[in-house]
């Protein structure tokens, strides 16, 4: 291990699931073999944190933990054996902490169905701290050329949204509908612009069109003011791929709505519960459905790629790590523009 | 046109939706410029005639009208600038009576898609009669060593579930899972083992599942007995492909969770209503839920070289036309086993 | 038939193979049933007629006959039964004159493999005349707001550049290497650029690599200086689509050389005879070397569109029909930038 | 390791290339972390291992070294941190000994393209031994149903025989063309009939062609007697798949005649030089042409299971390893009917 590694260090733990996280200071954590350390700079606060904080999944971490899974920074110490990165690289660590290598999805580009994959932030440390450790292999390697705050939230928002456009398999000149213009949502239509697709942005709130239009959007809908299938099927003949980041069933259902005949949406928010999938117009439409989580490595790979280029920029909101609970406050009471980055 | 035409026919005729159809002695129809006019031999039952004759569908159709869409026969007369049939020919006449050609489905192989179609036995008259006009372009070639009663449930049933098949993806060696093993669901089990796919056969009903496994099935479960998602992830890890025949919500809803990870369940049914899908299983598992309606005449043309080649055969109860309404009851309850093909 | 139209026409005729055109005054031709006929505007001038004038194909075309497969114009007269399109109308002629409509390529479509198809310019009269007879299910769909000699080309350089590139595979973000920046590739660049391919232009002048860069290439080698599979290897890793519009035997064989491991090499020339194959490294290396030509209605309309939306502009060299025997000869000698259109 | 393990095996040596290879008692190579130790029971004997023994390919192996890349046994000690498998697992030791896991081919389910792979038998020491060294992560799991000597040839010839038929991408119910019906075609044969598909062998030697349609081949063509490319045209309109198992430039160039316009031509023989691909009909005839090499881990997986379901069976000659070098000579000779399997 590196000698100036200091003994402790800051971070935002989770003691009670459902309880406020706790700013502590303790332990780096050593580096073993084949593992990394990672000195963060800063940590993107995503919805998926307030489920391991408040423990409200199917599946709930075990406190005490540290939640974070856009965490980026350098990497401060390599354990034995590892050849692939070495100190000082600037790497992300994203939501899919390892994987296992040898099952049937490991072996196809499929690493992220890995029923025995780690997760960041959630069955392992994440990134809101000031070191984390990490795995070589599953780390994303950043661009030179683009800052700490400004990417954290391509580790997880931004190959979220890429994978599953490229999940509705909409091909370059055609339409894309992406529901939902916030944190994952307006960086969806800059991946989408980038990809050479039409994009038709759908909100409820007039300034994220706005946004949406600035980045590019072709077409706006407010979906309180119009019904966006309508509106959709009249202008465009209905979209051939459709996104849904909003975490809201309505907006699942209206999905279904928005697509043209032989289109696909792609789902990739989480909320609880089932939405009505209407049989009729899904078969008679041939119509796809299908659910799409986070990206693989070679996803996250193409997915700082473009924001390397220039493409892709997140909208941040810088924060301290000590904010960290009235930033998931405002991220629960869904007052937040854009992405807030913790700094650490 | 042919001299030898008969100028009226037997045919059932529905007059008013919701009541039995009429048999009655009707003039046989003329063959304008590009029709044929067929001379049908058998015709296959349909659950969608049902749907057709009751006008429980949105899109009703306009009585007087004959419905059957697996109508098979002989060219009996070819109209002004046929080139492409002649008399005699031995052709089917399936639910895509005609479509635009020249909107994007047409254009890109997905004529089932087009919302210009024509659909026979429902908006124009079908294959309960004696005669019916077709387009020819849109007929299917019959393979000569079958004979018409066996041939007739290819037309719609078959082609149905071998594009459903085709639809899930599932490739030789992988696990398909088959939900229903009626007048659908047994061709299914065919088509799929002639596809080189493992088979699992969903049913409550013993003596089907026993069917099933005469006709190759691997594994056979009775949903009433156990829980076929349960039994299938325990025993093959879960279906690469579901294939949902039944036309109960409930067997959809069972249909996800039969599905493996990464895998595709195809729709072909036509149940009335919202089916709940479960958002989290869908996303996480990366699932797709795509619907499928028939199949194109490339699809038709390889469902009836299979049959040709003597790898799928229906099971046929043969009835004669006259039967017709005790037919349609007795699929209304839901007491047919296989397919019941009525003679004219 | 319309009125106002003229008895006589001017064409360029092909009177003996391997001789100049004759510009004559010819009987404007009779419009049948199912036919449009157009008055030309603007033709383009494509390496094909060339061949169609020479007569040096294996299937030779049967003179008199007039060439020209880029021509675009109004609908001067309909016949009867036609109904998707009316007089005025504002079409393009393409290379795919029409097709037989029932055979396997002509259902899933692919109908430019469809053997019974016609070809403009070649087996029927093309666009080097004042009118030309069309089938309205086949001509392209013109932009409103592109001038005639502007999108003249997309008719057949501009779809098959575009279907070229759709055939390589590449994905938005992957590297796709242009082969010759003539008159197919200046527009391929464009196309690619707008499809969010990055874009490496091979080229053995100077001066068109500029022009290249222009239109956005991302990197240009000249193949005269250096080793351009050598190159795009060390800057990039090989590119992952290579797209071979040059006309060259050396050109075909050094395609594969700048190839990735998994990349595939779209051929879109027709240089006679035979390019050797290295079957080691196509074998060890995973290469796909595909065959393109032209493209289909669907990617007729799709390459029309990108042009309507401004995203590729072919550049033009506009001349009078009497000057074709001229214009050829520059083809022939390969002294012409861009691409020659001529009016008529 | 293990203690019953003895000091020295038995093996055959390359000590100089292009001699005999040399049956040595040497040491029992000691298993490292991370690696596993196989107890070899039989080894098939592949093409490459001439490649390897005559050092004739462009980058050579470094005597001394023991060739092999079909040896299967037991598992009889496995290093430190070995999980995966344990002492007594019946494995097979592939051509892809080990892969870098994560370059973007490793990333994508492609890791036969790995640049920084390991090869059985060629880079490090293979199954011509007692013992062999492997790696966990990439040995083949055998059926427990299929003896050691018919499961070996899976390993190399059936795995890549099988890749190769997946990228023909032919489907079910069409037709595939193997060429040359030896070690590598008859197995072809089999798993074309396992998925599906419709088989036409092309070989010269009519006994071959005989144990083709023992094994399920639709149609026989001695290309001795007969042009295969006109048969296959004027009986089933040519095939949709090629797969090109012969190791002669002669075979390769009939492939692409043998192929239906859209079809593909797998490439999976390693033959000297380059082959004449004939432009104008590639292009004009929309044909793909492909290299295949070996297959995945997944792959693997596949191609034993369908041995393990008795779909498969390499029909295997059994030599001592001792009899080696004649064993070489036969194959190079080309008098090698089926697969010969060595025990050791
Ligand atoms: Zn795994
Ligand atoms: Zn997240
Ligand atoms: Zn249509
Ligand atoms: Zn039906
Ligand atoms: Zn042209
Ligand atoms: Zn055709
Ligand atoms: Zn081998
Ligand atoms: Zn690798």
């Amino acid at each position: 291990m590196s000698h100036s590694l200091p003994r402790t260090m800051k971070a935002a733990v989770v003691h009670t699931l459902g309880q406020p996280l706790e700013i502590r200071e303790i332990p780096v954590p050593e580096v073993g073999p084949g593992q990394i350390l990672v000195r963060i700079q800063a940590s993107g606060v995503c919805h998926t944190d307030l489920h391991a904080a408040d423990g409200d999944w199917p599946v709930k971490p075990q406190p005490p933990f540290i939640p974070g899974h856009e965490g980026v920074g350098y990497v401060a110490a390599v354990g034995a054996g590892v050849t692939t990165v070495k100190e000082g690289d600037r790497v992300g660590v994203p939501w899919l902490y390892t994987a296992c290598g040898h099952c049937e999805h490991c072996l196809t580009g499929w690493e992220t169905l890995c029923t025995a994959q780690q997760n960041t932030g959630y069955s392992v440390n994440g990134g809101y701290a000031e070191y984390v450790l990490a795995d070589p292999n599953f780390v994303g390697r950043l661009p030179d050329n683009v800052g700490f705050e400004e990417i954290a939230p391509i580790l997880c928002a931004g190959v979220t949204v890429y994978k599953g456009l490229k999940e509705t398999e909409a091909r370059p000149g055609q339409w894309v509908a992406i529901s939902g213009i916030g944190g994952l949502g307006h960086v969806a239509v800059q991946y989408a612009k980038a990809m050479g697709l039409h994009v038709a942005a759908i909100d409820v709130a007039d300034d994220k069109l706005d946004l949406a239009r600035r980045l590019g959007a072709d077409l706006t809908v407010n979906a309180l003011k119009e019904d966006p299938a309508k509106r959709l099927h009249s202008d465009i003949g209905g979209a051939h791929g459709v996104l849904v980041t909003a975490v809201s069933r309505p907006a699942f259902a209206q999905a279904v709505g928005m697509s043209r005949r032989h289109g696909t949406v792609a789902l990739i928010g989480l909320p609880p519960g089932e939405f009505g999938l209407p049989i009729f117009d899904v078969v008679l439409n041939r119509i796809t459905v299908r659910g799409s989580i986070v990206g693989t490595r070679a996803d996250l790979a193409e997915a700082l790629a473009f924001a390397g280029e220039g493409k892709v920029t997140a909208q941040v909101e810088v924060q301290p790590l000590d904010a960290i609970n009235s930033v998931l406050d405002r991220l629960r009471a869904g007052t937040i523009n854009g992405r807030v980055v913790v700094t650490v």
